[in-house]
């Protein structure tokens, strides 16, 4: 029946460059946060931090506008709450994002406390975000199978790594700071990282399952 | 089809009450927190604690209402995924703030140690709940797309205003305090109240979401 | 409509199968966890660590075939979404579990700092495993609307028993533990094991709510 109906009706084409420009803002704010885990300079630091800022209120209001379209459409090309769902975590990855870059600067985390474990994360949730946009364009038609896959089993994979690298930091940690209060401070840096590439996977378990729904 | 039978057929009107009971609960146990955070009184404390769970009990209790009357009901005002989701999320805020309270005494949280960021938070969390029961109250007619946007949006505000505090509360922490124990307290403090405005956040979205799928 | 189809085209009975593998598999990675946690062999420790990440690679591929399946199957027993939620949630408990066996070695945490505490709770999760088993076993049949709900009221009943325990040995670890990181390390142990009878109750709900939709 609703196949039917779809097929008469034009489909609201605007959710998926909605949604390709929250999945490309999320690449930009990953790059930015690599930068900013890399750089040894305050200013450039505190730079880069309101840039990362900047672009999470571009992403809030992306999610917004996606919103909006959906109490404004009567069709859709996929399921209401999927749309509502992946508007959700994308806000959420570019949330946990900022959440590390602004506890760097409340922290006062110094660059010389920048672990490579810190820089190794920040470049894997720029992976994930990279294997996400590509996720996020074959939206536009699911018939790419393959692709949604492939990328599905990367983010997984990328996220895999990442657990790793999180669960070595930590050891590491507790084996070497003997100073407390420095220890909650890089535990919690570390946990949100890691926490982004945990969104990451939600946001590619919601696109493989819009995909399974419409395939 | 289902807008042609739901014509004919009455519907649960019950699911609307028992929400109503559950936000108005949550905007009782917030003001227990508001008190409980600005007394000094190490007695009263007490008294607000037990009460406080008391009215968790109760909220628990609603819960329980709600998804057996989903379990005997045939026809529901709306999907029957979102009245299970919406009764969770809203069970979760009960828990949060009952977290909280119960908190600062298994912490031994001294009424001096509580910061004027504790009972800010304290105070936007009771403004969350009195917004959601105004979006509770709302679902009995959808058509009020007005009044659910209006909540929606103040709630997204307040939580972003909960943000700022509570970023600026840990800066605060991690800038002066310098005792590791004290600190993890006071950490976890904060972080379970920012939480609590989280969930509401996420109850809002519910809303939303409901009203959306039925507009 | 749905109904009239599905009483002529047999359903996906492998569905079934692949769940009841996943949460007997929880029953196993629980049972090498209250072990881990009651051995004063650091040896024994460490075999039993390594089986329990055994465990949840073998749950991994479990999810991985109920997803896969799902994405071959054009009749479902139960909404797509519903299965995809529960996988995901099995695979969330198996992953925590497995969270707290790999802290006790990361975090070098001697059998002697093995509070009662931590054996109640393992114990507890075992428990609330039990029950996620018989109540993943009566999906094959969801007029077992009775079987389930004991099921569904014993786990929240344990989780609630679990919150208690928690919020006791929290209190106690504040009271004594002076050692601000050791404490940190407690902390985070006690709460993954927590997080593990949540998690339980997130699966329970699931379950649930297959039932009241399909009942």
């Amino acid at each position: 029946m609703s196949n039917l109906l779809s097929f008469f009706i034009p489909k609201e084409k605007k959710f998926f460059s909605m949604f390709e420009k929250a999945s490309l803002n999320l690449v930009d704010i990953s790059k930015l946060l690599v930068e900013m885990v890399k750089t040894s300079s305050i200013e450039e630091r505190k730079r880069l931090r309101n840039e990362i800022e900047n672009l999470e209120h571009v992403g809030d209001s992306i999610t917004h506008d996606i919103l909006n379209q959906l109490s404004l459409s009567f069709i859709t090309p996929f399921d209401r709450e999927d749309i509502h769902q992946l508007a959700v975590v994308l806000d959420d990855i570019a949330d946990y994002i900022n959440g590390v870059s602004s506890r760097i600067i409340i922290y006062k985390i110094e660059p010389s406390d920048i672990t490579p474990e810190v820089v190794k994360l920040a470049e894997l949730i720029l992976r994930c975000t990279e294997e996400l946009h590509i996720a996020v364009e074959q939206l536009r038609d699911l018939r790419n199978v393959e692709k949604i896959n492939e990328a599905y089993v990367r983010i997984n994979s990328i996220e895999n790594h990442a657990d790793d690298i999180f669960d070595m930091a930590i050891g590491k940690l507790f084996d070497e700071e003997k100073d407390p209060i420095k220890l909650i401070k890089m535990k919690e840096l570390y946990a949100t990282l890691e926490t982004a590439t945990d969104k990451a996977e939600d946001a590619a378990d919601i696109i493989k399952s819009i995909q399974v729904k419409n395939a």
